[in-house]
């Protein structure tokens, strides 16, 4: 049976242009570590920095504000890291508080939780972070713990709904208060402009293999000057910011899907597509009974959407998909094991404890999308039935 | 010109095993979060649990005992972060002592010591830890912290000058006085046997591209039983112990690679053609006035073999090497830029600050040793002379 993947936004196919990169990089036979400076050592450095540069191109900063990390997770955990000063090892008073929404990523929260006090952020019913509920948080966060928070999140799109954030307006506000913002934008790069210098943000987290790159590599944006302490401790490598032999084919193909991305008219077409492909999706699922959409289907990044199903749970809906060929998303967890009712739902206000997530990607053809409108209708019929 | 890298314990070329078995798994064309319950999901996460039991075979650990990450810096971190509690986040007093060899490489020395304080145990003019070495840093700990280690490092090999440890040795008397031991593995792996559960060691760290495998990869092994708390958080993944998008390409090509090594009398071949070439390298070497072997020249792993010049630096010993076409390294630096002298010939108290190590892996030919035993004697010379 045909397959058709449209969980894109968990992780999208490597693009030929990596593949291509990386094939040709492999063909050349050269291995070294980069921090070394033998002729080997020196050729994988340029190919490093040639990679660097083209991730640089795509988010709108210069090379050496680049820290390559191992995927965006680590990013996230390294952006907290870096500038949250931990309430141990001779600073004065308790951690430090964060401002977080429970939208943002676990990766996001956990980073920060394990770091300092998390003060909430209050979302709107699709998700969004206003400017306002920034500052309302920055107020609890003075009365609460006598001092603004060390660090503001925003998400530069959920990541399970699509909802895109206002980020240019967080940030002008924290900036007005005095504090640094981190910017998780590992659903939104690749998929929309990601200019981290325009957008002003400190640090930008983004991932490789959601933008069609390989797995297992990332990286954290900073702001131009920004110094921060390493997460990862031990070796010079990134300008000291980043311990650990660089993952250089990694680099390589992740720069390939960036340069390609940096073609012109590239991300626009791409992004053209998926929406047009998104709003077929929806209107297939909506076109059933029952079936809402979650989050901003208007201002949201182009490859999302997200549905609740009335009457069923999502992961039959899941099963069943899958049984027709498609395969979809159910949740926002990080693992097949999480079984929790999704933060992001909640924190919506949605009645609903685990969504349908669409996703889709460079690699999406109609015959998707067809798949899906087939299947999903008598799929949920059947559950509804079963149901009685 | 040809070339003949000698610089394997930096970094070995990729094994034939592991590209084919990358390629295969990039030619079935799947690409899925192994943590999602669709097909696409339980294909990649059943070949990411066969590479885990490929890597577990190798280190004669169940794969459960395998957490997967992004290399042997990360999995030191972790080590490190998992086992000792910091002074912050409630619990009492201050840091945990954490005892530790200035012959470590900089990722146990720097995670420790960001961790807590550090007791330093002493080492022998080969760089080798004695029991009773440890035994008087826990005595110390006790002395000046008031309380014994939170954790031992024990190195299985040094990595600049080779020196195999006595882990065995170590491990039963640090568990007599009921202290956990972390071993980095990283240069030892794949060059000799490292069997976890026989050794047993609490934590072991191992690395992918060290042995054959791709960087951007590598393993923290725990003892049966062992939960520490994740370093990376954010996601379940890992069973919870590290979060983030398994690199499934990479794992594949790390149990490729350990694979490989797990064939009857593969290991044990490698190990004798090492030593072959490592010999026949100090021979060479020291048939040149002036020349003397760091380490233990015989207790070693068969790969790595370490030099001092006398009469003139090693930074251009290596660049006449390279000219001829030879790649060495000098030092133990984890960066070309940094030129500290090496805290490891520090340690063993060895008047040079810099050395020249010379290693070889499962691709070196006499080819490859020929070209140092040609070239050495002369860029030697030439330094001298010009040294005046």
């Amino acid at each position: 049976m045909a397959r058709h993947y449209l969980d894109h936004a968990s992780t999208t196919p490597l693009r030929p242009e990596s593949r291509a990169a990386m094939a040709a990089w492999e063909a050349l036979g050269v291995t070294a570590d980069p921090g070394r400076v033998h002729t080997e050592g020196r050729m994988v450095r340029a190919a490093l920095e040639d990679a660097r540069d083209q991730v640089a191109t795509l988010f709108g900063v210069r090379p050496r504000q680049v820290v390559l990390t191992s995927g965006a997770t680590e990013s996230v955990n390294a952006a907290v890291w870096g500038v949250v000063a931990d309430g141990s090892s001779g600073s004065d008073g308790p951690p430090a508080p964060v401002a977080c929404a429970a939208v943002e990523h676990a990766a996001v929260r956990e980073a920060s939780a394990r770091r300092g006090a998390v003060v909430p952020i209050e979302v709107d019913g699709v998700g969004r972070i206003h400017p306002d509920a920034v500052a309302d948080a920055v107020d609890r966060s003075g009365a609460e713990h006598g001092r603004v928070p060390a660090l503001v999140h925003c998400q530069a799109a959920n990541h399970e709904v699509g909802t895109e954030q206002d980020v240019a307006a967080v940030i002008e506000r924290c900036h007005e208060l005095g504090i640094p913002v981190h910017v998780d934008a590992a659903a939104a790069a690749g998929h929309v402009v990601v200019d981290v210098e325009a957008s002003g943000a400190d640090l930008v987290s983004v991932s490789s293999h959601k933008l069609g790159g390989p797995a297992g590599v990332g990286a954290l944006l900073l702001r131009r000057g920004l110094r921060i302490d390493p997460f990862i401790v031990g070796g010079e490598q990134e300008r000291g910011r980043r311990a650990g032999l660089e993952h250089v084919a990694g680099a390589i193909g992740f720069g390939a899907a960036a340069s390609a991305l940096t073609e012109p008219g590239r991300l626009a077409d791409e992004s053209a597509a998926a929406r047009r492909h998104t709003e077929r999706l929806l209107a297939a699922a909506q076109a059933v009974d029952g079936v809402v959409a979650y989050g901003d289907t208007v201002r949201r990044v182009p490859h999302i959407v997200c549905l609740g199903v009335a009457g069923v749970e999502a992961e039959p809906v899941l099963l069943g998909l899958d049984q027709s060929g498609v395969a979809v998303h159910s949740g926002s967890s990080c693992s097949s094991e999480s079984l929790e009712p999704s933060p992001v739902l909640l924190a919506m206000g949605v009645d609903g404890e685990r969504s349908l997530r669409l996703s889709v990607g460079w690699s999406t053809s109609d015959d998707d999308v067809d798949a899906f409108t087939r299947a999903f209708a008598p799929v949920v019929g059947r559950l509804r039935d079963l149901a009685g």
